[in-house]
């Protein structure tokens, strides 16, 4: 797998972005080389390999995937006026509103210039699957933008968001992977079911993380989301576990205005509800899920090793 | 043409916003709604119906060049912070900045898969078509950006920019129209071409209308570039006229602060500099190369006359 990050990161080096105008292009370079763990670019590839199909081939897809998401992020950050992002100042803070708009729309376009590369044969499918995809990643920006304002929010209606906002990405990574390598059509489905069911697990493994994650190893502060309000799955499941007292408690918690005092209070009331305990249940049950449809996946057992190396390793992760 | 106008309203309806989220979609009915001359997507069906194409397939690719011109009206908006656009307030005054930034995203998205609609033979290359144009639109945009801070800006730097922000997208309206229909390069060619002069009269005449208009036909407030310094086709030609002391008494005007006052006294310098005069002869120019193109075009005498009526009707327009 060392040799698909490399293969990865020497793909979007060659995409060169070192064009005029400058201030439309640099902050796109500047988005691409600040790393991130390039998951759907990789799982695009596993795909590939399990599936007997070219990486070369598969690339363009892997790329776009990359670019997609890295202009979501940007978009996201700018909406949610984020100062850093994987610690370095957000595009709207080193540039400003206007360039991360702008700049942000170009990637996008980008995407679809990139994923033109993939052979014919395969591109009005891929066009598809990834337009698809793509609208489902605002829509799910948008709901998650809703809960915000809405005072109740069900565990249902918040898998159903992050379904959308996160899980289809890795979803479509993995079966534009099969697609793309002439798998047929059971393949995609399941290892977009596989990536569905991942993606679930990564979200919930974040929101765990937010609150209970190591502050060495963590990249972001631990306790954004309870300083924010944010409606997690572990903030909904609190709340719907807690008695009358404790919903006291936790609404007294969350009106707190010192910081460190607030995310103490909040997570000691998280625990006591055994929010975190059952955001744990859910990662394993989605991890199971997604392990049950390896399993059934009509392919020789020998190739499924690096997916199911990529499942342990980012639902098992501390960072 | 009246049909043709019909046409595209049925197919803009026919897209259907009405759809969940509301958050997300209601912004794009609204946008698509408030009206426009709907120039693009008439391009694409007069091109269209001059290569005996059929305009039942060449929709989409009308309809997808529409969305996405609407898109980047939106964008725009949000960029210069306009209160309206079409009389009516602009998204992120009606809602907010992040539903313009949100939505306007969605609209780019579905503009792609729009496009997806049409005939599979001529999908890639529409794809690149497309996807070559909204780049330089962006592209165009952000020389827009720059010309803002740039002291100088030469005839030559103007006119490309308005080239990329604003003619390749009546261009690749006419090319796409084209090559749906079937029409070889020689035809698409000159029909991209005749585009380009267009947008460029087009856009001179936009300039030319902002000062000279009449206040009762034009959509906008007359004077609202020179409110604004922008550096205009008008403003960067009366620099490049002006003697030293007419230069002198620009930068006094430029610099007045009642804006009646200032409207006067710029326009009166544009008129004796002798700006509005060369803006008409640049129109007449582009206008006059977009003839001579239309007369080479290898189809039938009589199929052009849409297209010549449309070119007088956009360039003699004084709204």
């Amino acid at each position: 797998m060392q040799d698909l990050n490399r293969f990865i990161s020497d793909g979007l080096l060659a995409l060169d972005y070192k064009r005029e105008p400058q201030g439309l292009y640099a902050p796109i370079a500047y988005t691409l080389e600040s790393g991130g763990k390039r998951v759907r670019p990789m799982l695009a590839l596993i795909a590939a390999q399990m599936c007997d199909g070219s990486l070369q081939t598969v690339l363009p897809a892997a790329l776009a995937l990359e670019v997609f998401h890295n202009f979501t992020l940007l978009h996201d950050d700018l909406m949610d006026n984020a100062d850093t992002r994987r610690g370095k100042p957000t595009v709207h803070k080193k540039w400003n509103n206007n360039t991360a708009i702008l700049s942000g729309d170009q990637m996008l376009i980008e995407s679809y210039k990139i994923i033109q590369d993939i052979p014919s044969q395969y591109l009005s499918e891929s066009m598809r699957l990834f337009t698809k995809m793509a609208t489902e990643i605002c829509e799910g920006q948008q709901y998650d933008i809703d809960y915000e304002k809405q005072s109740e929010v069900s565990i249902d209606e918040y898998i159903n968001m992050i379904r959308l906002k996160t899980a289809v990405l890795p979803a479509t990574s993995l079966q534009l992977g099969a697609l793309i390598s002439g798998a047929n059509t059971d393949i995609q489905t399941t290892l977009y079911q596989i990536g569905i069911y991942l993606g679930l697990a990564f979200q919930l493994r974040d929101d765990y993380l937010d609150v209970y994650g190591n502050p060495e190893t963590f990249g972001k502060n631990i306790g954004g989301d309870i300083l924010d309000n944010k409606k997690t799955f572990i903030y909904i499941v609190a709340h719907h576990n807690a008695n009358a007292e404790q919903n006291i408690l936790l609404d007294k918690a969350f009106a707190l205005t010192d910081p460190a005092q607030k995310i103490k209070e909040v997570t000691q009331l998280y625990t006591l509800t055994e929010a975190d305990k059952m955001c744990l249940e859910q990662i394993d049950y989605y991890h199971q899920l997604a392990l049950q449809q390896l399993n059934t996946l009509q392919i020789p057992e020998e190739k499924k090793t690096d997916l199911y190396n990529i499942l342990q390793q980012l639902l098992k992760r501390d960072k």
